[in-house]
């Protein structure tokens, strides 16, 4: 199957969370967005997204096409993956679980977004730097110690051993937790200093996860597009841990 | 299968989607955090919550047992319950599509909770006030009409009629609608008065959701928690359009 993904071409955002497991996959996939001439482009991805004629839309980006299947929600994309490149173990408990973990994923990810646009998406951040400083504050606080913390325990707890979240491979719920915790580093670097000292387990799979071969590769490529300041993780000083 | 419902006691909050679903299917279910007596109340959730020898650990409520299985994050937990009591199509397509619905609503949820809640989960509405006029604001003019547009739009294109997001048949998608309705004209009546206008399918779903036998009678009963000013949907007049 040759896959085609539809995100934003600047940003790592939440189109990385596939491009990750495409890429640990060994997948044949196009990045549509990033490619140029016909067919490719931001104005392909447009035109999908507002395709009046679409039965079943997607909400937003990303969103991947398998086929004539077209999948939106990124956890939703990474369960559809999952089975097929054997990102996720064979039995119903152990998918759900892996899942369920992803959906946490998602919602640390919507509260990291926050910390920079804590009032409207919409608008720049300059526009709501006061109330980003409050929310950021009590993100690094109380959030990434309990989110990072609840990561850890689970680590901890698999009976097969605490190098991956469940099970005994290495499922997209670890790619994921390997892209948080390189995204945390990049925009709180003084609050992840710590952090990182207080749960080696994911410190660990953090570097084993870029240690892959095939991840090595990708994230040395030109394929992987630098964190940036209009992406979810954003590096400003001002947010970070004084 | 008797199933264990996990769920803070005296808000519809998240484990309101779920508690749609097991009531519609006419699921057997103990709401465990409801009942008193040994092995229910707050105390057996917490206990299940912090259960440091758990292998699988939820991240936070709500969360369902079922047989052995301890499932978490809502949209996971309705993903397992659709096809085991026909509240998903039957093709796989069909499936993704009922669950990228749901992740969907699921983040239309949390922005829906950061209306009153903009800083920090932790804190008091009234330590965010002034925020949460200014994220509130927004969310009435873009958001609302964002989140709502779109499902009008995937009611309008469904092959099989615009009286269900997919398919033929009620899917959980469906329910989970039908509470966002619910709650919004709860939490923004003057808001609402004017968007159901403007999204008559929205507007009919809502209708004949709350008029299905099941629905209907759970929504009169007991069972039902009122809507309250500790859940996601609170009125707080001072959020809503002048």
């Amino acid at each position: 199957m040759n896959y085609e993904l539809y995100y934003w071409p600047t940003i790592q955002g939440r189109g990385e969370f596939v491009r990750l497991a495409l890429e640990e996959a060994g997948a044949a996939y196009r990045d549509i967005a990033r490619e140029r001439g016909k067919g490719a482009g931001v104005g392909a991805l447009m035109r999908m997204l507002n395709d009046r004629h679409a039965e079943r839309p997607p909400f937003a980006p990303p969103f991947l096409k398998a086929g004539r299947l077209v999948i939106g929600q990124t956890a939703n994309i990474l369960q559809f993956l999952g089975p097929r490149h054997g990102l996720v173990p064979k039995d119903h408990g152990g998918r759900l679980f892996t899942h369920q973990l992803q959906l946490t994923i998602t919602d640390f990810v919507a509260e990291t977004h926050d910390t920079h646009h804590p009032v409207a998406s919409g608008l720049y951040y300059e526009d709501q730097k006061k109330e980003a400083r409050r929310r950021a504050a009590d993100f690094r606080k109380n959030r990434i110690p309990k989110f990072l913390g609840y990561f850890e325990h689970v680590l901890a707890k698999n009976a097969r051993g605490d190098r991956h979240l469940l099970g005994a491979k290495l499922t997209y719920a670890d790619l994921s937790v390997f892209q948080i915790m390189a995204g945390l580093q990049y925009a709180f670097p003084r609050t992840m200093a710590r952090a990182a000292r207080q749960h080696p387990r994911l410190a660990r799979l953090h570097s084993s996860v870029q240690q892959r071969p095939r991840l090595a590769a990708y994230l040395g490529s030109a394929r992987r597009i630098p964190f940036n300041e209009d992406g979810i993780f954003r590096h400003y000083p001002e947010l970070d841990a004084p």
